[in-house]
């Protein structure tokens, strides 16, 4: 697949995989606003070329983080800061002048409208930040998002459970067959009988988000050790001929749109 | 409402607008990975303290922007570089350490995963970048979010024409009553009768990120003149007690579910 094609989510792309040497991003530095030093080309350029220094974090103590993190950034930037603050630590820039809280918006599926859960947004984002974009010539970002994304959507969360929970006892674990905040609360709270606003639905999601955490720290591991392999079966554009989640009868009933499809030669 | 409160999406935050003056993050700055210079130290600062500096920008360059941008980048990575480029040239730091090229991943609702729209995505990531999340103690970020995927919803788009279209003729108007790809891809696919392969589906696309990217600059703008107000009136945890969009029906039909609520006093 030429890089800089629209993803077709195709499988073809899964077949090999790319070697974690440096890729220089397409785009070119611009003006430095000023700074002219040395090492500050240097820090920024770090950020603008992939992967990013990547040194392998334990999955549990990664977990631990975002589930306290979520009582300060909620989900999305829970998952991000589990990751580098620990990187930050470890290796310092790219990872100290990002962002992280930033992202705070990510919560709810982006301000409360219950798109995609924040962790998911989140964990995402750290793959594609430390694996790098497809158009850089790296396919493992896009890969470990879609693995994240299929995870998400077929496994009963939360599977973490915290040393120290906040909240005492057994959390109910649901499948959310869905990337979506709302789909994904939804079933929760239909099983719990919590509501939103309930000390036990804001646990359920903090450890939602350390099971991300746990699983997205996985992925990065193997793939640091050159024994990342990509899971994921779901390529709608392929199947389905649009972009869209694996289960269309959900939402459609037995009602389910044909969308145009291309003409066949 | 306390800042480290998770959103309830009630309307009382919307009644009073936040100065623009430096906000400094909640977070210490951490370990600088041997970086110790003072100009580097600023610049890393620079990036989480809020609000990131920011000057006037023309819609309609931007707008162009991020037409041209979406067939290298995407819709997501589209709508961030039209803003953040030109922030590069005219403000430098901390736009020009940003990572830009990363967020391709937002592509396609996500990987093709049809979640929220990338040029949605992209515009909450800008809004919240530059004026800060709300733990920090602005509100714009989130509100200018969520005015943005209000607005997308009810807009029939694309509203805004390149000056030199690389698909001629007109292009097919939609209103997505949604923020998420799947819906809004689909709606227009029903309605044009074209393929998601299709140039004109690609050209669409392009042009929802054009239009999204001048709409936030519109709002970016009106916040730096000191004359934003938020417009947004969906609060989906106030009204019905979950997060999500505000037309229940379309996916629900009659059938919509009761979520469990707080026990009244």
């Amino acid at each position: 697949m030429s890089r800089n094609k629209e993803c077709q989510c195709n499988q073809e792309r899964r077949s090999l995989l790319v070697g974690a040497g440096k890729i220089a991003a397409g785009a070119a530095l611009v003006s430095a606003g000023g700074f002219t030093m040395p090492q500050l080309a240097k820090a920024k350029a770090a950020a603008q070329q992939w992967p990013w220094p990547y040194v392998k974090l334990d999955p549990a103590k990664t977990a631990e983080l975002a589930y306290e993190e979520w009582y300060r950034v909620f989900c999305g930037a829970a998952v991000i800061s589990s990751v580098f603050s620990q990187l930050r630590e470890k290796v310092g820039e790219p990872y100290t002048s990002f962002p992280v809280d930033a992202f705070v918006f990510l919560e709810g599926g982006q301000v409360g409208w219950g798109t995609v859960c924040g962790s998911n947004a989140g964990a995402n984002m750290v793959a594609n930040l430390i694996a790098g974009p497809r158009i850089a010539g790296a396919k493992e970002g896009h890969l470990m998002s879609e693995d994240a994304l299929q995870w998400y959507s077929e496994t009963a969360l939360p599977v973490f459970v915290p040393k120290k929970p906040k909240v005492a006892g057994e959390i109910v674990k649901t499948t959310s067959q869905s990337p979506l905040c709302h789909v994904s609360v939804g079933k929760w709270m239909k099983a719990s009988g919590k509501p939103i606003g309930s000390a036990e639905r804001k646990d359920r999601c903090a450890r939602v988000a350390a099971s991300v955490a746990y699983n997205l720290v996985t992925m990065l591991n193997d793939w640091k050790d050159g024994k990342y392999v990509a899971k994921s079966t779901h390529a709608p554009v392929r199947d389905f001929g649009i972009t869209g989640q694996f289960n269309c009868l959900e939402c459609h009933g037995n009602g389910v749109p044909t969308p145009p499809l291309a003409a066949k030669k």
